[in-house]
């Protein structure tokens, strides 16, 4: 069976990371090893690009600047290491992937999506996740649950209408998009990864 | 009498120090301040990309990557430092600019320049230097002058054919843009700047 690249996308405290343990938890029991990478980062030059991005600097950091680094640090990600493993039949999850650029750049930064597809077709091409697991949480209850986890960073600090928008962008593509399950985050952890594992098992095998 | 930006652009061992240096020194007498800039880098997060770029890194570079590397340092220049001056009337003379990107990453890197006129209308828009002056360097003669200087850097430790494509790009781009002046570096150094100085005052004043 060929390798997939399955991305876990979400506003901060959706709960991306404990998502991407009980997929890998769950494709492990199926004899899959899967491979996890986040964005930004993922290569050495891609860590270091996302020290850049979350700093928090003195000089005004340009929306574009911003969306030009992260995909940067995309195209690293992808040439150098999850191309690479699709191409062994391995499988990917990604925390994070072309749809927070979209999202945060796009809608937060509001750049605008048809930007962002410009971006994407230059950069990318025609690569693109097998499958895309949107974890939509309110996004008050997600900047709390990211503050109790310590200091923000540059991104994270910015204001509930930053929050706001970039929900809303993620919503309306997922809404055009059939390869974007939107899952409710909302809910119960064990609901919410019932319904990821659902939706891998009907999506995916 | 309203702000300038001048860039001076060639391959490593043009000379472009010392046509900045003669620029400066000519606009001073004649009661002109200005200030100069690098690229990529100029501000602390431009300076920061530029470590990243001509570092020697154990994997890949994507020539995507080193592109959207370039761009995004030079959005933060243009934004943070250069249209500021201008907007002060302020000139502002520039080592290197978005014709390099398309010179080595569109050319060397053969991206092409389609791809880069996209890049470049997405990030910079209209902006655009007042006058380039284009310090055209036998590819040879240049690359031992910048060998005779220490030990290169990522970019400059390119293969001759790599600079040969990257000096045909300068100039086919220079034959269609009337803002580009080209100067035979290949003379001596009192005639190159002759040159510079006898564009500048055609062109600007």
């Amino acid at each position: 069976m060929s390798g997939k690249f399955i991305v876990i996308e979400g506003l901060e405290g959706a709960g991306k990371s404990s998502a991407i343990a009980s997929v890998v938890t769950h494709l492990q029991a199926k004899g899959i090893q899967a491979e996890t990478v986040r964005e930004p980062g993922g290569t050495p030059l891609a860590e270091s690009l996302r020290d850049l991005v979350k700093k928090k600097w003195d000089e005004k950091v340009s929306p574009t600047t911003e969306l030009l680094l992260m995909y940067a640090s995309r195209v690293q990600l992808v040439d150098n290491i999850i191309k690479p493993a699709l191409a062994k039949n391995r499988w990917v999850i990604g925390d994070r992937h072309d749809l927070s650029s979209r999202a945060y750049q796009g809608g937060g930064r509001e750049l605008g999506d048809e930007l962002l597809e410009k971006v994407r077709k230059i950069t990318l091409g025609r690569f693109t996740p097998d499958l895309t697991l949107l974890l939509d949480v309110d996004e008050k209850k997600g900047l709390e649950r990211a503050r109790e986890r310590g200091e923000l960073d540059r991104i994270e600090e910015e204001d509930l209408a930053f929050f706001q928008r970039t929900r809303q962008a993620y919503l309306n593509i997922a809404a055009k998009d059939p390869s974007i399950i939107v899952i409710d985050a909302n809910q119960s952890m064990l609901d919410v990864h019932q319904e990821i594992l659902r939706a891998i098992e009907e999506y995916l095998f």
